[in-house]
């Protein structure tokens, strides 16, 4: 594997593990007839055989050497036993769960440290849901979709894995109402630019500075340099947001989008020719 | 009454009824001592005693004079005895259910030309749910929620009641995930402001020229004049949609917004300071 071939896939939940596979198949293509190690320590005890899931649709779709890296508690991320099963991967899948528990528990640890040095020699690091969130330097944390209008809902932020740099995922987008809290998160410090991902759609990341779209449903990109008012800093976290001026993509696939110079662009030619057909929802889980 | 005085109060549906009643108590000062016409026309049957609940909610708000106008097929909104339930009116308000049921059962008709020109006399015209989205010129059709993200989600649209003119508005906007059908709406002409209204959240336009925001929720304008690129014309109505350069306003109480300027500001001085105490939302209904 070669440095420049390094990929982010994230993934806004519920991919289809069963029919089409669009989202995992892309995975599975660039992992190709290397390893592709599936993490769960987003999620303690594998609940639904979430692993087995992904494994059949991963072997399904030709990946011959798949490994399961479970971690239950953060003294286990140091193990020589769990850092091996990362050697010579070429791929690492996070499932979803709860992004705390994997920041918290691999974060700055020896299994951190492997999965980045894979990233960063030109493999591919893929997550759904809370496995999508914590791709970024600082990350929205889960619970309160409810109060995803008011101030105090795009407060509740914690340090991420740190893979993708100035950005800010959010997942399950439309699905879950988040618009508010990522604007806000945006509003806080407009250097981050927010990038919402609906279900059954994913981000593809090539060397770290653009993307662009799989998937069926959309991704909302927010970019916040122009905002000329926002109440965000206000100590009333139950206030409702109120920020002017936002600039705003609404993306689908077939649409790139260059990190860099912060602009959408419409993909042409060969790279658009290759998209897969687009996943369809009613083939997708529940 | 004075025409300088006409008011619509749009309101993006789940308003309070049994606690603060924040929103109807602004429908309530504004008819004052005058006479207030509720119009159940978006809904047959009058289902869980939909009209008594607002009797009740707005004789607790001091309306004294308080009729129903319920019309359960076209015909009848052309008969003098239902016209003649809003002689005199100071204000109307409807009801929440099917939008086109409100625009092809009185779309036009005598009932219709008398709620004009109560508004137009200077009265104040209420709605919430679909009796929001029925006052623009063009209105989004209620259904299929899950497809907001598609090119078909925005195509369903037909002729409101034309009460506001340049605004496309939606309602139970952040709870049912419209953006995407908002953003399509606008993009099929932005000469259409889109304005998406939460729940328990209203907007307030006076004089038909600009607007300030009531409630708890959020109000997002969505503005199309710069953008750059969509493929809301493309034929196939299964595809996502991708709209670049959006510009977009998230508002909430204390907030106005100039409609011919297309800009939002803060609300100061005494009318802020007039503005009720936030509707609370765990004191709403379900």
């Amino acid at each position: 594997m070669q440095k420049n071939d390094r990929t982010l896939i994230i993934i806004g939940g519920k991919e289809d593990r069963s029919a089409d596979k669009v989202i995992l198949g892309e995975v599975a293509r660039r992992v190709g007839s290397g390893k592709l190690v599936v993490s769960t320590v987003a999620i303690p005890s594998n609940p639904d055989g979430l692993f087995e899931q992904y494994e059949k649709a991963f072997r399904s779709l030709g990946v011959k050497h798949l490994f399961k890296l479970e971690i239950n508690a953060r003294e286990e991320a140091t193990r020589d036993s769990k850092v091996r099963i990362l050697d010579d991967a070429q791929g690492v899948f996070f499932t979803g769960g709860d992004q705390m528990k994997i920041s918290s528990q691999i974060g700055d640890t020896l299994v951190y440290r492997r999965v980045k040095e894979i990233y960063e020699a030109g493999g591919v690091i893929a997550g759904t849901s809370a496995g999508a969130s914590v791709m970024s330097e600082t990350m929205l944390v889960d619970g309160g979709d409810e109060e995803s209008h008011v101030i105090g809902g795009s407060a509740r932020m914690a340090p991420g894995l740190g893979l993708i740099d100035g950005v800010i995922i959010d997942q399950h987008f439309i699905e879950r109402g988040r618009m508010g809290r990522l604007i806000g998160a945006v509003a806080q410090n407009p250097k981050n630019l927010g990038v919402g991902i609906d279900e059954q759609t994913a981000i593809v990341v090539e060397r770290g500075n653009s993307f662009y779209v799989l998937g069926s449903g959309a991704v909302y990109v927010v970019d916040g340099t122009g905002v000329s008012y926002s109440n965000i800093a206000e100590e009333d976290l139950k206030k409702t947001l109120s920020i002017y001026d936002i600039k705003l993509h609404m993306l689908s696939q077939g649409d790139r989008f260059d990190l860099i110079e912060r602009r959408p662009r419409q993909m042409k030619g060969r790279a658009a020719e290759k998209l897969p057909q687009k996943e369809e929802e009613q083939m997708a889980p529940a």
